[in-house]
């Protein structure tokens, strides 16, 4: 396609800021939400959720850094955190590479569940009440398109 | 609308979450982009694009804080930063409260003029060819539904 060798349009650079802007403001809107709602920052709800949707609500810290998108050496600092709350506990295994296990504790169980309700409804107000059934599907394909090209490996400018 | 009423669905919410890590991930990519073409961050960037834009290449630094979407806190330690490598200076203005007026220097004006063109192809190819036109207008007109939304004064729940 021709469109491919060229930098891109005034629209198309106004959209793409857009989209980024956008998303950042929502994700802080939501995050001021969780945090007033739940006392829980994006990242505790991410690690919480990702246990509590685990087998045996526990997981490798490997994983769980996989599964949330983080660094393993944020996770560790962020967990360290979480583990003072008493929201997560550590188990640490010596003949697995994969590092220590994160256990949900009955704390972290308690505010998840606390959190979801009011987080779920907060999702809803901001972002699905802003858009139209068909813009919402819209959405999907659209992000699905974005990461599919990013998930590609990069031959760039060979077009 | 009964739907505004309801928590959202597994697919609005699936939309919802594939929606901001996709952002992020498009981001990180772009940033790493400019600061391996350019040794700049995406702060840098958009500094050096404000007072690109700016007439007579000067801003003061609360305008270009809210310019930026930035906390004038977070800002003056970027800019402090910036100031050292030569890429912008700041001028004190002790009669406006508005801060200090920050100009873009020469170094600034190169930077950013050497960044441009890699930049703008990073969001061609990490972003624009991923979508067709149609996609692209599809999200213009999504990102303003959803900044519009944002926008208005929270009267959550009474729907």
């Amino acid at each position: 396609m021709a469109r491919t060798r060229t930098l891109p349009t005034a629209d198309e650079l106004r959209v793409w800021r857009d989209y980024i802007e956008t998303a950042e403001a929502l994700r802080a809107a939501i995050s001021a939400r969780l945090q007033s709602d739940s006392a829980l920052s994006p990242g505790d709800y991410a690690v919480l959720l990702a246990l509590s949707e685990a087998e045996g609500h526990r997981m490798r810290s490997s994983d769980l850094a996989a599964r949330i998108h983080w660094e393993r050496s944020r996770l560790s600092h962020h967990l360290g955190r979480m583990e003072k709350r008493g929201l997560i506990a550590r188990e640490e295994c010596v003949t697995d590479s994969r590092g220590a296990e994160v256990v949900l504790a009955p704390a972290g169980e308690s505010a998840f569940h606390g959190a979801t309700v009011p987080h779920l409804r907060a999702v809803r107000e901001l972002f699905v009440d802003a858009l139209t059934p068909q813009q919402v599907a819209a959405a999907g394909e659209l992000v699905a398109a974005l990461r599919a090209h990013l998930a590609q490996p990069a031959d760039r400018g060979t077009e």
